[in-house]
């Protein structure tokens, strides 16, 4: 089959590899039909952070189910299916519990198992991970391109709104105008927030924020952004979706937090080298919780809002390739051209 | 009137300064019968924290109201009253949220206010910072020495484990045998934990520790100590109390953290210049909450437990001196021979 394999900073190659077969009885092969490149996936890219080369990419995997191991039960060839960036056993402690990021039998996309970013997946623990798409939404391509974010981005935004607090009445800011932070503009809009200020610093991004719902729009950075926010909220918000990583987006997203308010954060830190200063926490008893988003736990309420009509994140994808254009997929994600790119092989 | 003067590390001195005066219509003078040497108190002492010259010390003040002014209701001469180590005024939108330490009106002891440890102070907005002890009280020794440390370590042992999420029934870890960790297994146990783990290396305060309510002792540092506790609790436990504020303590916490848990952290940073790394927190979605610890929002109800007996932090005290001994209260603190040291001006 061909898929998409990393050689070093900006070469990314499709190339031919050996197809994924079943090892276990609880893995299913999964024939993808659409996938994506993530707002994470330029860190190594660009070199930023560490990466094997020749390993294989991409892990967002939504498509056909080819062929299934015999202990799988909730999936049939045929089925429409999508997995999250990590693959989790659906059993354990941690699965249970809705958080299954650190489910015990955990494993991830590449290696053997394949990236997103290739005709076939293997996809371990099968029942655990695999989301069936209900049959009659099965081949709409509209359907599938809103629910494509629920690999990922989505259920990441949701992660830092659920994280920072967000309920109905709420006033937050999100920080971040890539994927993950429209995600969370739209999530808090589902949770019933009344006031959010999208923070970012592109104009064509920040259109697509009040399209998912920002009230107020701040296209600034550093102290410029925490002044305004804070001007325009008297004094702060108590709910605070930090959807970047980076350590100057953790400062703004304190910056802007009110005493006593939360601050959930979900981008895979980085550039945070120097450590998290705790005194931007302490004084104000500023809470900050979130973490690697367990988006297994939030498919089915957020397919279920997406099937009936009422979420769409799908305007997140901005560029469609196929399999042979994924490189190009890279350097459009690099130069920050797209948003985020769809992929079809 | 004779209060002590910090004069540089290791040098702290009881002299003579001038009386407080009344300064605005909302101040009261009291007469400080009682005070204490904070745990916090070593680390300038010891020239770990800056602290100007000359500047009076200690913020635990209990005694007898002397005068107030104009404006003051709640108080009067003659009342026995005890104030946290934070000045609030109670009617801002953060002292009405529980968050006194961040109160917009907010002021410090020390300077013309006077230190704890002296004779009198002066308590700027006395109506949001006295807290009156009920007459039938006021009188009886005891009693007095249990409320004592309700002016900063129970309500930081209980800010703690609030900010933990201890509940009835949890499992929970106490890192740090000084004062604040020893109160905040009282805290835990008075908020019905089931399993306490308490984490020092000091016999004698882990002794404290077991009649306070902890079920298991840890003797040990580092990784020794997360590895027992995690074996201990099959995995790390949800409620972590982080009692010191150092960033050996703070890794401790986070090692013995289950995923999905929080750490409750109130001790005031130190040596953390090296910053927290977010990937203790990130990858098991790990919380921290908690910061400086607002003691005046829980002083009512803590104080209630004191008076019909149910709760008893006195043993915290394991010295006592007169206001001529600060110096060697100081020493003693210093030299870990003494938990706390109560001071009786």
């Amino acid at each position: 089959m061909r898929a998409a394999v990393y050689y070093g900073p900006e070469d990314v190659r499709v190339e031919s590899v050996p197809d994924p077969e079943l090892a276990s009885p609880t893995d299913a092969i999964v024939r993808v039909t659409h996938t994506a490149v993530c707002g994470s996936d330029p860190w190594f890219y660009r070199g930023e952070s560490d990466r094997e080369e020749g390993s294989r990419v991409g892990h967002e995997p939504m498509g056909i189910v080819e062929e299934v191991g015999d202990d799988v039960r909730s999936v049939d060839p045929g089925d429409r299916v999508f997995a999250p960036f990590t693959i989790s056993c659906g059993y354990c402690e941690f699965c249970r519990k809705g958080l299954h990021t650190s489910c015990v039998n955990g494993d991830s996309w590449g290696g053997e198992n394949g990236g997103g970013q290739g005709e076939y997946v293997r996809c371990p623990h099968a029942d655990g991970t695999l989301v069936r798409v209900p049959d009659r939404h099965a081949d709409d391509e509209d359907t599938l391109e809103a629910l494509m974010p629920l690999t990922d981005v989505m259920g990441t935004g949701h992660h830092a709104a659920v994280s920072a607090g967000v309920e109905a009445g709420s006033t937050c800011a999100v920080v971040g105008d890539g994927a993950v932070g429209l995600c969370g503009v739209l999530a808090a809009r589902r949770l019933g927030a009344e006031r959010i200020v999208a923070i970012g610093h592109h104009e064509d991004r920040l259109d697509i924020a009040e399209r998912f719902g920002a009230t107020d729009l701040v296209t600034a950075r550093g102290d410029e952004a925490i002044e305004r926010v804070n001007e325009m909220t008297h004094g702060g918000v108590n709910h605070v979706l930090e959807c970047v990583g980076a350590a100057s987006a953790m400062e703004t997203a304190t910056g802007v937090c009110r005493p006593g308010g939360t601050v959930g954060y979900v981008g895979v830190p980085h550039g945070m080298e120097g450590g998290l200063d705790v005194f931007d926490f302490f004084g104000d008893n500023i809470s900050l919780r979130g973490g690697v988003a367990p988006v297994r736990a939030y498919a089915e309420e957020l397919m279920a809002d997406v099937l009936q009509g009422t979420l769409d994140p799908s305007p997140v994808f901005t560029k469609t390739v196929d399999l042979e254009g994924v490189p190009e997929g890279y350097r459009a994600m690099h130069e920050r051209e797209a948003v985020k790119v769809l992929v079809k092989p």
